[in-house]
């Protein structure tokens, strides 16, 4: 949604305005839109003239400098700009060799840039107009497709002709050309909202995607169920490669375009798809664009543009621009100095001698983690949920990363191996790929527990299997400084290894003992509701956070019950095992 | 939301294995992030690894490159790399001359890259750390505030320095000073949702903006009325202002950092209210960022931050780099080179000669403008919603444009003038301003409808309005190139003509007889929710428009019929009035 504004009527004004005040040292406002400052004794060059609605940054005024457009003309959101605009703009950049207009397909556009281009011919001054009809999905006939992110593409190649000093037939030429060899297809997850408007200029339908979007709020041509990222770069490849145009080489300059509200580790994740089906294709990818470059203010979706590269438009696209948005130079990095570190081996060393009881209590160890890992599954989001009333809401994701990491390695380790030996592995693991405060502590606990353990011993009790538990929360307590009352898990934890010791002191077997603590550590998980956080990342939400538990102890609850339940499990069926004289 | 993904829980690998990729000819994934390729032959230099969690792009990785950070750590989304990682990268990153690690001030952040530290110090390696506290709304103790946008402050300065040869105490002593010299405040608008899941980590209340967000989905520390931009400038300036550290110079480098979907031009209109009262406070800007440079992902909202400088920051903020998201370099421009361009004046042509006739219906046309205005002011919205159904949602805005210019032009001009004259400043004013195919044809119609009247009649009858608004038709015929049928504005105006001259013929008064013809055009207008549109922008989604009325022709309805209601109301005052003499 846009929100930030005065009186909305204004809104494409008062930004250009804030807009040049912030470029002012290379950039002049003239009316009707911006021109580029000339470089110092640069020779006359070409005037490249490019433009539209506002509501597209970088696109137009964004591309504006040295190697990219001398001005562009900045229209109303979504609307074309004035002939008067388009003329006085023209007007400013002309340095005496002509100008050439560029825009997207459009008829607004095609009708003002048109009188523009009339009335500067009739005062004399050369004025070519190049369209750009970058977007397959738009019509079947090349020349009647709108133009949308290929905007770039064909303005990049424009500027960086008009910069190296081509006469204007050529630079008219090269703009064609590249146009022609540019194509784009794009999809919308959702709607823009005009600034003072209350709704989006349309939606798309829950777990749909409306492919062939405009940049201009036009919903997509169809919409079609929600693709997996996979999927949506085969969409995207698929449908490009069979609009190839005729004698298409074998590289390509991609643009894979935000459109404001899909970020772009979104669109690094899409381009490693993209970029392996083109590699499989034969094709060649040259300095590919990856980011916002065409927007429509706060709309969802995204559009790749494959502008097929010959020599020169390989050249002009190399070339270096200078621009607000946009700058490229020739990059001052050289050889890679070999580095020094040893890299972090992810294989594992060999499993230490184990006695048969450490190897049973690592089978349960195994289980445990795994029925950890169904939990933490069923419950990230909530657990996110809980964490995000007053906290940063990773915890889910941070929990869910450390099981999964854990059961994994413990999982390529096969068989082998005691309990102490598998939980160590299993808390390297977890700390290694969880991340955040939980992950070092959980990984760090998970190998206290084990070593607490040991893989020599004969037989495990469950007075054993308590001190264990207080080891895991003692390494718990020396790394991260917190302690009861601080609202952090171990306020489920403490209270748990102490019923623990007691019922295990008078007698109770572990499953039995456990579950009992298990209780008691849920309950005062639940308890945190009523504390403030006084250490940890949740400190400055202090307020917040009361009448919400912590989400550490409430996923240590959660945890331990489940353990339990394990524990339980695994005791019946090795009593009912037991006569038949089977091992657990 | 965020909705590009495979498996969710893959999400931050599988997006920095496509940005490697990206940038694999600067770049060297290691385990647990990335390192800059050094530049060929430079000297060794402290390195400067930073880090943190995902989903912040362009931090933290996007800032890796020559001038800036030699290496980042990556972690999961919103959550701390592991002290594996964080150890495995400053490994690579590391050139002999030790080590600082930066990052914002989180629990786990500070733990794990504490534990690698360590890790590095025992090898040998001498390794400092700077934790970054720029958030003043997180704490009153400046020490235990959160790092948020100043993240960027802190690393160029730690960059810049570790650039320019300094040592590790030297280059550990600006990272400090930096991190004391720079203060953040931040709004959140809409909160941002992780890959997989289906609803936010927080909401913000309708109307309301949280004040003092975090960057990992933190909600606001208050919740507050939604502001206009003025008073959001306001409410960053006087806040950070009376937060300035003790000996702050006048100088500052500010960034307005945008949270994910909070879009460029709405930081932009906000950092002209910004600049503007940062000016009024005497305090100089030096080379502003303003756009997304610190993100949660596609969280709504953005921040102000003020690094005060001294001349060694202000050196530092100055200096080069090059990285995937941030290139610096001396700015190829040099002095202007005068346009030869004639600024568009905005005075007015002095009024020709008018009759007292041509002068009443000048009258009757402000009148009828007046009206529009009030109409298209109300009928905004709903125009912009029919016309995004299959086109591009600017109809309602860019008819208000054009009626708010045309009547303001006409406010100027005073009572001079008859009808030719007003109509005509009227046209060119809409046509200028509101941009757009209609902005365009309504701009030469209105033009058309003036000329056809003249100034120079003693008596302008039913008949000559009626030749008036076919000349108004005819205009747009020409211009526009279409024709009935085609779906657009025609399809109610040239019903409306034909009906105006019938009715006109067989003697009917002019108000009757316009009010009864638009009848007709609104008729037809609705009607034309059964075509397909054959040119103009709408050609695309020919199939979509099917079952919703063109825009253009049902704003031409309604105005039809206001037109009428004016024109009646004004012939019954005349009447009234007329037996006491006074003119109309």
């Amino acid at each position: 949604m846009t929100r930030i504004h005065d009186d909305p009527e204004d809104f494409a004004d008062d930004q250009f305005a804030g807009w040049l005040g912030l470029y002012a040292d290379r950039i002049r406002g003239v009316h009707g839109g911006a021109v580029s400052l000339r470089t110092d004794g640069a020779a006359p060059q070409v005037a490249v003239v490019i433009g539209g609605g506002s509501g597209h940054y970088p696109a137009f005024c964004g591309t504006v400098g040295p190697g990219f457009a001398t001005g562009a003309v900045v229209g109303n959101v979504f609307t074309s700009p004035s002939a008067a605009q388009a003329y006085s703009v023209a007007k400013a950049a002309d340095q005496g060799r002509g100008v050439v207009f560029s825009f997207g397909n459009y008829a607004g556009d095609t009708m003002n840039f048109g009188l523009a281009a009339e009335r500067l011919r009739a005062e004399g001054i050369d004025t070519r107009i190049v369209v750009v009809t970058d977007d397959i999905a738009s019509a079947e006939d090349e020349t009647k497709r709108r133009g949308i992110a290929g905007d770039f593409s064909v303005f990049k190649a424009l500027g960086a002709a008009a910069a190296e000093g081509l006469d204007l037939d050529e630079v008219e030429r090269i703009g064609n050309a590249c146009n022609h060899a540019t194509r784009t297809l794009g999809v919308a997850f959702s709607g823009c909202t005009m600034p003072g408007a209350h709704e989006p200029l349309f939606t798309v339908p829950e777990g749909h995607l409306g492919l062939g979007l405009g940049i201009h709020g036009e919903p997509g041509i169809e919409d079609v169920p929600m693709l997996r990222a996979r999927d949506l770069a085969d969409l995207f490849v698929d449908r490009l490669l069979a609009d190839r145009p005729a004698n298409a080489g074998t590289r390509v300059a991609p643009i894979l375009n935000g459109l404001g509200d899909t970020k772009y580790e979104e669109l690094f994740l899409l381009w490693g798809r993209i970029a392996a089906r083109l590699a499989d294709a034969g094709i060649d990818t040259v300095e590919p664009e990856v980011g916002e470059i065409v927007t429509s203010l706060d709309m969802g979706g995204c559009s790749l543009t494959l502008q097929w590269l010959d020599d020169e438009l390989e050249r002009l696209w190399r070339a270096d621009a200078y621009t607000p948005a946009y700058r490229k130079v020739a990059a001052p990095v050289g050889a890679l100095v070999p580095s020094t570190a040893e890299q972090t081996a992810d294989g594992e060393a060999t499993a230490p001698d184990a006695t048969d009881a450490a190897r049973r209590a690592a089978r349960t160890a195994r289980a445990v983690l795994a029925a950890m890992h169904d939990l933490l599954r069923e419950q990230e989001e909530t657990l996110g949920r809980i964490d995000a009333v007053a906290g940063d809401g990773d915890h889910g994701r941070g929990m869910l990363k450390g099981i999964g990491a854990a059961v994994q390695r413990v999982d390529r380790i096969g068989q082998e191996g005691g309990v102490a030996f598998v939980l160590g592995r299993a808390g390297d693991a977890w700390a290694e790929y969880a991340g955040g405060t939980s992950g070092v502590l959980w990984g760090a606990a998970l190998e206290s527990f084990g070593r607490a353990l040991g893989d020599d011993s004969d037989e495990y009790t469950a007075q054993d299997v308590a001190d264990a538990a207080a080891a895991f929360a003692e390494a718990i307590v020396h790394l991260g400084g917190a302690k009861r009352g601080d609202k952090t898990l171990l306020d489920a934890l403490l209270p748990f290894v102490d019923e623990l010791q007691q019922r295990v002191g008078r007698g109770e077997d572990l499953p039995t003992a456990w579950t009992g603590a298990a209780a008691i550590a849920t309950r005062e998980a639940e308890a945190t509701s009523d504390l403030r956080p006084r250490v940890g990342r949740a400190r400055p939400l202090a307020e917040k956070s009361v009448g919400t538990p912590d989400a550490g102890a409430t996923s240590m609850g959660m945890i331990l019950t489940v353990i339990g339940a394990v524990l339980s499990a695994r005791a019946d069926s090795t009593a009912a095992a037991t006569p038949e004289g089977m091992n657990a």
